[in-house]
């Protein structure tokens, strides 16, 4: 078995933030698989075949990469980001756990890339500065109760929270309960930053508070990190502000 | 007031994992500030200042590079990994928020890179495919009992959690106590992976459980990510396994 998968992080968007790692594994597909949009990210390359599928065929879309790899293609399944976070390192896995046994034996390479949160961190500040979490919103793979645990579970330990997936039409009212929820526990006046399409030409970084995130738009183009109550935001004069998490807690060492 | 700071990602170590809108920050400065061993893997340019420092002067650092920005000049400091994960764009804001007036109006660049747990994820399968937290173990910047508390708080409502700065010479106990309380909260069982060095030619992953943990080598060139109860494990013929986490919970949607 000579076939070859590999698992490719485009970053947030523009080719400036594609790593070598991830540039050549595009190359050297003869089958790229992938969400239409991130598929239209990578440069045509002749006698590469491209197939795209919708956003919710993660399972079908690993299978048919795989099913390439074991008839001695080299395929690559394209993700946005970061393929091991929230993305279509996982759907391989489970296809590889649940398929034929000799899928075990395929090459499998993961190229990681700059997830979400990282990009938009970099453009507010260093939000992230200090202990954190990442955590989809999305209720479909997992019950509302369990997403509403594990907000209130890291913010009352002092993590900083990157939400994934915050909103969708299908899912309308969850963010606004997340926020509610999070108000209660850090307090109205917590930092939260909602970058969106960041590392695109569209980008938009907006810096709020937990008092009046319910009126700034986003959507699945969205990624938003709440701050912990050690989060700070200094004001900059002609410039965005700076939003940051102090490395140290309370006042220790430095 | 032209200066410039830029606050550079070097991503694992390897320059495949380099991003080019990092390869561009690092060209353009004029004098380059960093730890001594990540100034090493940035190849020189005639012209170019080289500002080496030890990885404990983060803050004076931080403090010599906004100066030189202030007076004109295109700094850029390098970090490893993410600078917004546990490294020097927290240490960058603090130092501005703590410094004169005039470094508020600066140009402040934020490069983001690839950080340790995303390398050591892509390595080790997708561990980090549902929700996750990073946290460092480093006491010297916060009191022990609020890591335990996190420790606990993460693991009892189901994140994966990567650990950064698991274990020094100066902190040689913390790592085996963090992984007794997470062996009582999660069972002995529990997929652990070390990656020591990921990216670099001497890299080492290592698949354990929390049972066997204490018996693996670790330092501070380690990110250790401890998985989740949903966290499951590949065996795969003659390869090293796949460690992953489904992206649904407890048999949810998909």
């Amino acid at each position: 078995m000579s076939g070859r998968l590999a698992i490719v992080g485009l970053g947030p968007g523009d080719e400036r933030y594609l790593t070598r790692e991830a540039y050549d594994a595009l190359q050297t597909a003869d089958a790229l698989y992938g969400y239409g949009p991130y598929l239209d990210r990578v440069p045509a390359r002749q006698g590469q075949a491209r197939h795209a599928s919708d956003n919710r065929e993660e399972g079908a879309r690993a299978e048919a990469a795989l099913r390439h790899a074991a008839a001695g293609g080299c395929a690559a399944i394209v993700s946005g980001g970061d393929p091991g976070v929230f993305a279509m390192a996982a759907s391989v896995c489970e296809a590889i756990e649940s398929g034929p046994q000799t899928w075990r034996s395929l090459d499998i390479a993961i190229v990681p890339g700059i997830t979400a949160m990282l990009a938009v961190a970099a453009r507010a500040g260093a939000p992230l500065g200090h202990d954190f979490c990442a955590l989809s919103l999305s209720d479909n793979l997992k019950p509302w109760d369990v997403i509403e645990r594990r907000l209130d579970a890291a913010a009352s330990a002092g993590f900083v929270i990157a939400i994934y997936n915050p909103i969708s039409r299908a899912r309308p009212w969850q963010l606004g309960k997340a926020f509610a929820l999070l108000a209660r526990r850090l307090g109205a006046d917590t930092p939260v930053i909602f970058g969106r399409a960041v590392g695109r030409p569209d980008e938009n970084l907006t810096v709020a508070t937990l008092a009046d995130s319910g009126g700034i738009p986003a959507d699945m183009a969205s990624l938003i990190i709440v701050g912990s109550r050690e989060t700070r935001v200094i004001a900059r004069p002609g410039l965005s502000p700076l939003v940051y998490t102090p490395r140290a807690v309370e006042g220790v060492g430095a």
